[in-house]
């Protein structure tokens, strides 16, 4: 907007902070021009419902749920068909407005806050939440249905969606596949990637990408469904899944094990993994976190009367009508080489051990500031990282205390460095916090691994994995960027 | 080179076709000097054995193996590192000199053939045929590594791969992942892409893109393996794979039944899947496809007494120690409702069974010309497809006939019509041939389906694709092409 710019009167001779108040304040202009052009030519295409302008209602979705970062937008879309998605794209493009699509804002790398400087608008696919069908082995959804109503309504076909995660209730599954998530089910069937049977999805020039019929084998040139799954958003927009269902009632049946180390705790699981497909779940927890638990959220009492310096929470399923998995568990840990184990005999019990598994974040947090890393090893690395590497950590940086928890069988871990008593809130996102995520990226990256395993790049790690990965990866990261979004409007300053 | 160019002395006046004679001429001398400096450039990198330039060693390789497709090149490169590839793509960068990978040379689209004009070079990856290592459940191979010597390695190790198909004694598995191949085990194990672990791949500008450490979350952006899987050898080189191996030796065995119809067909194997993981091949495989083997193939029989329309052979395993499978047929077979039904009673019998599947397309050659379709349809719409949709194609194009054989679990159908008596060798190459390709790929893509399942599109499909596709992904495909291969130099004239 080349008159906006001329319009602004900068004097040609100020106090540099004048000047840069003022081109701020002129170039943020400049943006609401643009974004009020950009409604205009959308206000004939979406219902009026469609535009959201209202300050107050647009304001949640500014900020990230753990009040990390925050945006400005002073507009929020929510069209609720694939074709007002499509007639945004076309306009966003022909205006130079950037979208920052949202889902249930439940990112954890910042994948879904605006940029700071106003130049974006907020494209919500929570009003796209039909369920379009819906069988025994698969059901079509749009982008906004949340993951909760999903398990819900396959558990009603007498099937189930096999992928679970803490955010349940708000995360869509738009945004699980934008971001590949995983959670606690990967270890028997995948990430979302191995879910994904379809997609519906918006390119630049408001083109309509579709493979929801499913194909079995579609081999028309590199997939576009796989190059958008864990694409954060960055090359167009998902809005809608085919997405796989595994037909069947299940029985489930949780056992809590105390060992004495993360290499014990890998034996255990090669043992497990051999007695074939029944174990769904593998989750690690060091006793620092397990402790943390006990102190901090109430009605949580330790699992097992002994202490073990380290934990393992299994869980087996059986179909409907064979053996209770608890008899499987019995049968399965009688003799292996473990502390002790306790099989929970009820679904009270089972909920229980698992309430202790998902309150470590809360009471991580409760305890003070730590840097938090997702991470990711080649499997039979993870123990050799949780023991020798983590004390490497804190002798490196005096005070800290290293731990990682979570699921061992994917090779994933959340690896948890505490700042040193008396650390200031902000201590992670400060210069201390940050050379300790380097150290520990700087780690994983020489082991093989993944400095994000299943949160995604989003803004909070883009920076390093810049510094970190491959020249390879990086050239071919912008490379597909620009040829995607060659107007540069999806999701600006996530990923790459 | 312009100055080969100026060289050429061209008349200003002469007849058209000397004009042309002596412009082609000319233009491949163009193409000799710049591979000339091309190989100058390599000769201090690469051992001398690396760069054959015998015609006689090279011409087996500038024709496919179905005699289809002849290209022209002088220069065959066979590399035995990463290093290696990655300095021959440097240099082929820039020197303008295009690169047509090649593993076993089995394309059935002319994916590896050169192009006619002499400017490319084959780069053959056959001497990269080191397995680095292999276990009960990974192994690392490099892109020339056969299939069957990889199926021989893993049953060393008490595992299998589960990918097979006919041209096991040449297809290498680099080439097997660039085209993501199916075959006969994707019913229960998936296509090429469920078996790939991890890959190193040489993209433009010689980097190496390296996943071979196998994480099994790893969300840094979009998934290069992923988008490299299927790209036919176009964005860039596969130099090794990580594979799944499954762990365990089973026992197999088949059976051949009789049927009215596809629907029972397809009845059928809803019923047997709701079995559980034990069925892992259901060839669907009418009965004109049958008496054709029993006409032309030698030591083939009837596998059952009566006649019957249509035909399946369905293959089950079970593990070592479990029922044999022969047991679990009688079961599954007992009670359904099929015409009639053979369970192979040993592995000869069993063999016997496949060799008539496998056999059909010799068969079918042997019988004439047909016009030959790999496509794929949402499975349901498979059976109408093969009866009513078959029916309207004969009637449309009087005297051919129209039949369908393949993976019907995949909903992949290898689809022949057959030209009527009396006609060229050469019929489907011709413009009745194209035409009835044609309104099969409408009618396919109509259903949604694929006009590719398996095969890829090489040579033979580009213009159906770029006439079939949708908008979005002929935009796609086209734009992250330009991006990773800048120079244009990966597999000229293939896909995009």
């Amino acid at each position: 907007m080349p008159f906006i710019l001329f319009d602004c009167d900068l004097p040609p001779f100020g106090a540099m902070v004048t000047i840069w108040t003022k081109w701020t304040k002129c170039h943020f202009r400049a943006f609401l021009v643009t974004i009020a052009a950009f409604l205009d030519a959308l206000a004939g295409l979406l219902p009026a419902a469609a535009i959201v302008s209202d300050a107050d209602t647009i304001a949640p979705w500014l900020t990230d749920w753990r009040g990390r970062w925050s945006g400005v937008g002073s507009v929020l879309l929510q069209p609720s068909t694939t074709d007002e998605v499509a007639a945004i794209v076309e306009a966003a493009e022909a205006h130079g407005v950037a979208l920052v699509p949202q889902g249930g804002n439940s990112s954890m790398v910042g994948g879904a806050t605006p940029p700071a400087d106003g130049s974006a608008v907020l494209l919500s696919l929570r009003r796209m939440n039909r369920i379009r069908s819906i069988g025994s082995d698969h059901a079509v959804v749009e982008a906004g249905v949340i993951l909760e109503t999903l398990q819900r309504a396959a558990e009603a076909e007498g099937a189930r969606f096999p992928l679970d995660l803490g955010a349940r209730g708000s995360a869509t599954v738009g945004g699980l596949a934008s971001t590949n998530a995983g959670g606690t089910q990967v270890l028997r069937f995948g990430t979302m990637r191995a879910q994904v049977l379809g997609m519906e999805a918006v390119l630049s020039g408001g083109l309509v990408h579709d493979s929801l019929s499913g194909l079995k084998k579609d081999n028309r040139g590199f997939s576009l469904d796989h190059l958008l799954i864990g694409a954060e958003g960055t090359l167009g927009i998902v809005t809608a899944l085919r997405l796989r269902l595994v037909p069947g009632r299940v029985q489930r049946a949780a056992a809590w094990i105390g060992l004495d180390d993360p290499h014990q705790a890998l034996a255990l699981l090669r043992r497990l993994d051999a007695a074939g497909d029944r174990i769904e779940a593998f989750e690690l927890i060091p006793d620092a976190s397990l402790q943390r638990v006990l102190r901090h959220i109430p009605q949580t009492r330790a699992p097992l009367a002994g202490s073990w310096p380290w934990h393992v929470l299994v869980e087996a399923v059986t179909g409907a009508g064979e053996d209770p998995p608890e008899r499987l568990l019995e049968q399965l840990l009688s003799d292996a080489p473990i502390g002790d184990a306790v099989i929970a005999q009820s679904d009270a019990h089972t909920e229980a051990l698992w309430r202790i598994r998902h309150s470590i974040s809360e009471a991580e947090r409760t305890d003070g500031p730590a840097a938090q890393h997702d991470i990711s090893l080649p499997i039979d690395h993870v123990p050799v990282f949780l023991t020798e590497e983590a004390r490497l950590i804190e002798q490196h940086f005096p005070g800290t205390e290293a731990t990682g928890y979570g699921h061992l069988g994917d090779g994933n871990v959340h690896f948890h460095v505490r700042a040193p008593a008396g650390a200031p809130r902000d201590w992670a996102d400060g210069a201390k916090g940050k050379a300790v995520s380097a150290l520990v990226h700087d780690l994983v990256t020489e082991a093989g691994g993944s400095i994000s395993a299943e949160h995604g790049i989003g803004q909070m790690k883009k920076d390093e994995l810049a510094r970190l990965a491959s020249p390879a990866r990086m050239q071919a990261l912008r490379a597909i960027k620009r040829a995607m979004d060659p107007h540069g409007i999806f999701n600006p300053g996530k990923l790459v």
